[in-house]
């Protein structure tokens, strides 16, 4: 389907920064640009000023892009039996064609060459380091490149209605699979048993079969392997829950390229003192932060309203990093917009997507964290992952 | 624990391309230099030619690259509460004092910049795109930085005995999930159910707890579906199991960043004359492959024995792909040496290991692909997936 609102926002940045097109090589940028999520192959979206999309891309991907993109496809084999070529060189001809198709030749074109994070499209995805860069510029040679790693993340962070609608289906096939986690955790289950389940509960779910791909990562941490998801990664184990301890388990699934990040905390058994005083104080701060998202908030507040809840409950040295991140073209990126942190210079909008994941930590005991997937409303804030 | 042997031949070539140092910033670049497999964050190895491995890297990754590898670490945070930056701003001092405690303020230093693949190493995985290497310049004005992508690429080609090893786990733990394929297929199934079950059986190995991390995916191709696993690419959908169908099971897995790359296809219900034919040609085809793989061998001979097994049995046409290609530091990287292609100009050594993959494939009626990992030995070859 087209997507208009995003075709003509990104028109809109372009004629802000007085350029005539982006180029992206990135997965998850290809999938902003053009609606497309790639596999595994080199591909490369072009989307210009005239609102013209693009995407060069192996031919073995053209049934999947055509089943998700409008974008003209320009196909392209980067192997064949009678040649033996690199896949660069193999995207050489195509890219050229098709730059010269949308009239590029003495463009300032916006590229992205910073530090970033990929979002695991496939057991391996392509990379292209410095070679798109390389090659735009050598196909090219008027073009006047021009950095946009910022003005890409900043139209990333605000989803148009089309996108919600993706990551609404992309969070229901997750929160889904939660619903025989009560089950799956007991005495006597390894936590990679537990992760197994739930892993198994979310890829047979019929609700999968309205996207074209769905997978990800689910994780079970219990007892004190809780407490080391204070961590920037999860991580499941083969150890076996006993009673009384606390279960972590958090999930990173992609539908079509669009990502979440959710986390519940059980017990295995009726919960203690302890564990109740943490569900106490993390369920009031999830409150505090949700109350206070809506537009034109700043973001550090929300960061603010969940901390200080956690610091009055005794958890404030507990709760050991920031309250949220952007969630939606990557699960994992502590730098995508908005950053619900104490010293964030964002400012919420309508159609952000983050998460809002208060926590406690102790190492040697366990850590309870609840993680949601919400979008800014005109008025409010809606939560993507309300079970 | 250190890899004298990896060293040692990382050390001779360096020498023998006069550099001082290679900088690697790509995931299974920074395990093939350090013995560490990098979680999500921005890690980089400097390996020098004394034979000093430092890697600087997250603090939160710490424990993990302790328990795996030998390099000096050099942590750093990425992301504190009291501050708000960057990465690659996070990563410039510390790297900056890696790099003059190893001397290499005019050094000339060996890093990659082409297209490549980089396999999941998590829900998402940092990609510097052009940043390090302009890091470097920025940081080391002097240095000299040489391209080194191919020498990179052909020293990850041949495994020393402690990566053997390492890829003997990886597989051994693969190959038990399969145990339970043949109950998981059956008419009614669904593909979706039947890659859980693997992916289950797999997740809750005990094998896989002799490894820090194993995870990976595992797919269910049936009936013409199977024909479209031709692609460069797999994908489970709910297609439901019919009798008389080919299943094609595919995994992709990862043990400490160690990769497998693992087909084998069945039939829902006893094979009939057709799918018989099919399984004969593919068994006498890998046969013929694997009797070809010897030191000093061109792949290329080892890709025309398969092909012409195929021919022979008419299933020529059918076979469309290459025989096979490097695997182990990646599943799926048609790049990686030894490329087991028709035009390849890799000659095979002791040490290298890749997949042989005689397959057929017949639009709107299925495939059969029979995918093994194997390694070139002393006077032959050792398959490390028989079963």
């Amino acid at each position: 389907m087209i997507d208009v609102e995003r075709k003509r926002r990104v028109v809109k940045v372009m004629k802000q920064l007085h350029l005539d097109a982006f180029i992206c090589g990135t997965a998850s940028d290809i999938l902003f640009m053009t609606g497309y999520w790639p596999v595994i192959g080199p591909s490369v979206a072009i989307f210009t000023r005239e609102g013209d999309i693009d995407l060069v891309l192996p031919e073995d991907e053209v049934g999947l892009a055509a089943a998700t993109s409008e974008a003209v496809l320009t196909p392209y084999k980067p192997s064949e039996l009678d040649k033996l070529v690199k896949p660069i060189e193999a995207l050489s001809g195509p890219l050229s064609g098709a730059t010269a198709r949308l009239g590029l030749s003495k463009a300032s074109i916006g590229m992205q060459a910073d530090q970033g994070m990929q979002p695991a499209s496939y057991a391996s995805s392509n990379v292209f380091r410095c070679s798109l860069l390389a090659l735009v510029q050598s196909l090219l040679p008027q073009v006047k490149v021009v950095a946009s790693d910022d003005a890409i993340e900043e139209m990333k962070s605000r989803k148009t209605p089309t996108e919600l609608a993706q990551m609404r289906n992309a969070t229901e096939i997750a929160c889904a699979a939660f619903e025989i986690a009560r089950d799956a955790i007991h005495e006597g289950a390894r936590e990679a048993d537990v992760a197994a389940a739930l892993h198994a509960a979310f890829q047979c779910s019929g609700e999968a079969a309205a996207v074209q791909r769905s997978y990800g990562f689910f994780f079970c941490m219990s007892g004190p392997n809780s407490a080391s998801a204070s961590a920037a990664y999860a991580r499941t184990r083969q150890r076996t829950i006993q009673h009384g301890d606390l279960v972590m388990i958090h999930a990173n699934t992609c539908a079509d390229g669009y990502w979440t990040d959710i986390t519940r905390t059980y017990t295995a058994g009726a919960p203690d003192a302890r564990q109740e005083a943490m569900r106490i104080a993390i369920t009031e701060a999830r409150g505090a932060a949700l109350a206070a998202v809506r537009p034109r908030v700043a973001a550090r507040d929300v960061d603010v309203a969940a901390r200080s809840v956690m610091a009055a409950h005794g958890f404030g040295e507990a709760f050991k990093h920031s309250t949220g991140h952007g969630v939606g073209f990557a699960a994992v990126n502590g730098n995508a917009l908005p950053r619900i942190h104490p010293r964030s210079p964002d400012v919420l909008d309508v159609g952000m997507t983050f998460n809002i994941e208060p926590a406690a930590y102790f190492d040697g005991y366990g850590g309870m964290r609840h993680c949601d997937v919400v979008t800014v409303t005109d008025d409010g804030m809606h939560v993507l992952t309300e079970f």
